[in-house]
């Protein structure tokens, strides 16, 4: 099932607010989703997901398929009881990991043959093997099965005439997706994705047809893919507010704190984003003030924790309370430099939480933005504090 | 501050029940002390740590002196606000890790000189030096500086003389520990630690001269390091229980959990062991009926938790009820299986909370025993259960 109330509209920009009621559970939108490649949101306990707000997390398809494979996740009745997590989980369609592989798969119009990267073996995708896949997943929102158009191939930009020709398969398939989900008797939600490359003419075209499929929510493929910045924020503008004011719109992939912020004045509801998690790894972590490399000498010594407003685990301890309010209870700067130089595991458990805190705060003060009527002061606070520095 | 309450005893052993009230709280013994070298347990938020009952936790003073460094950590006013765990810590000496770095020192009577391998500074390590270190660190229990007595050189077994030379040494740094101690004013408590390799009238020479210095708690090193089972089971069987019985005795880096009942028996009080983190780590997990190693492929579609008796957060979720109480809120074994065959952080962490609360719960478990005049009944059902097979 899915239903979408849409709460409130803000009156400067495409902004809404809205509810998206799905079989584990309601979502409150907008909202990013933590991404959870093979069943677990790399370096992150359930509960702490569940703290620090999260509401929706993905799994990715073809991973899951490879490990632990369907038996296992079947035998658990879905991925839900497999990961112990008990709120909404929505899957991509496996399309862009098959994509990924290169020279190891070929794609034909019927799917796409490829060898498995973990034993060898032959495999085929196809728009009815995603849908099998996902249904033994059972998650809330499932995807279509699409072609990512690149962005470029071998240095050359993709061509109009490519791009045309890619966008028409991932809608025959999008037909194709639909059909099976139905014969399947899925009872979760399936989403269609427009693609189109960098082409708004294309784009239109994509998201005309799958209008007419009538999904219940709809995406935006193919953003995110290696293309500059001006580019992305082009099909930004483009795209979301053109589909169906009713439905759900979820921008895949994307992005920085900026960008989510200008996706949702697009009209985005839904983001997803390995960024935080990936980031938070390597050292880098978002801050109200703007980004902070822990990995940076001058933090050996700061008593200071990432984010002196911040309320995470990371920064503000069990108590919660943030070190501007008081609370002492948090991670240092310079606890956190120390832990990384050690390759110490505590490491990116607690910048992992404090970047998906981030994220998740900053969509939390987005809908308290739109609840109040206050986007525009959000949006123009948000780029002020950011450009500030740490 | 060091106050050491005996409140029972076992007739039946030289099993003891008490409590040891130190500058950071009180700690009910026998206990286990989960090792956290360079200021962290690996893997493992602070906040577990007091989930699963742990009263104490370790750090290495040769490793913090390399990494983050004293001016960090004083700082901090020492290791505790570093690391924020609020509760005892006990530190070692550094002599372990000093003796380890092989050709890189060389053991004088004044000290060990040796090069730093983190950057290659030439360092020198004394009595005088680890009580400063330990100092600034402000653990709760400070460890002397001894020289750990080989089980063998280059495949030489340790000779009576070489033994009794070593013992000797570390008899007279035991003195210059305390001297500098006092004169730091250090409001902490320092132990004696026991040597004398494998001869049993070296270990009681090294305990008379320890006690007549008459330190507030006593250890027992040079144990673990590498002999066979039978040698280590005759040296605990030996030297505990001839320490005096109102002072705290702690049987360093010990061991299985089959040891840690076996060192409960012979009067050992206290217990620290890198084996359940980094058998976490490796896979291989404690439980009630045995040992379990969770790469196997069988466990690939078992639903059960690790241990369908254990409570802790892997095994049981938030809520804490275990399987066999009808609680399904844990980790499965599948599910753990899969994390470690993708290798993922996720894995580890819940292994590793696993592992502790194994050995912290036994540690309750015994405490309970011997609070209800049964630990006879323990341990042959303990010895019984472990005996059966996962
Ligand atoms: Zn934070
Ligand atoms: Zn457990």
């Amino acid at each position: 099932m899915l239903q979408f109330d849409l709460l409130a509209t803000d009156p400067a920009s495409h902004a809404r607010r809205g509810a998206l009621t799905l079989n584990h559970g309601v979502v409150q939108t907008p909202i990013f989703m933590p991404v959870g490649t093979y069943g677990t949101v790399k370096g992150v306990m359930p509960r702490s997901l569940t703290e620090m707000g999260a509401q929706i997390i993905l799994g990715n398809t073809f991973h899951l398929w490879m490990r632990p494979g369907l038996d296992v996740v079947q035998g658990f009745g879905g991925l839900h009881a497999f990961e112990q997590w008990d709120k909404p989980i929505l899957t991509d369609s496996g399309g862009f990991q098959v994509w990924s592989l290169g020279a190891m798969r070929k794609i034909t119009e019927e799917g796409v043959h490829f060898q498995s990267p973990v034993n060898g073996d032959k495999l085929f995708m196809s728009p009815e093997v995603s849908m099998q896949i996902q249904t033994v997943l059972n998650s809330d929102i499932v995807m279509q099965l699409d072609e990512c158009t690149p962005y470029e191939s071998n240095g050359q930009l993709t061509t109009e005439s490519e791009a045309r020709k890619s966008m028409e398969m991932s809608r025959r398939w999008a037909l194709r997706s639909k059909a099976e989900f139905e014969r399947l008797a899925n009872p979760n939600a399936l989403f269609g994705i427009v693609q189109g490359g960098m082409f708004e003419h294309l784009r239109q075209e994509s998201l005309d047809a799958l209008v007419e499929m009538d999904f219940p929510g709809y995406a935006v493929g193919g953003v995110s893919v290696g293309e500059p910045k001006d580019e992305m924020l082009r099909i930004m503008a483009h795209t979301p507010h053109r589909l169906p004011a009713h439905k759900p719109r979820y921008l895949m992939g994307v992005g920085t704190p900026e960008d989510l912020v200008e996706g949702v004045a697009q009209g985005v509801d839904m983001f997803d984003c390995v960024m935080p998690t990936r980031n938070a790894r390597n050292g880098t972590l978002f801050t109200r003030y703007g980004d902070l490399k822990i990995r940076n000498a001058r933090h050996k010594d700061d008593h200071r924790p990432l984010d002196t407003s911040c309320t995470c685990h990371a920064c503000a301890g069990t108590a919660g309370v943030s070190w501007d309010d008081g609370g002492r209870g948090g991670f240092s700067r310079a606890y956190l430099h120390h832990l990384d130089r050690c390759g110490e595991m505590l490491g990116p458990m607690l910048t992992t939480i404090h970047n998906l805190h981030y994220y998740l705060q900053l969509m939390q003060d987005i809908r308290n933005a739109l609840d109040a009527g206050a986007f525009a002061q959000l949006r123009a606070q948000f780029k002020a504090d950011r450009a500030r520095g740490v």
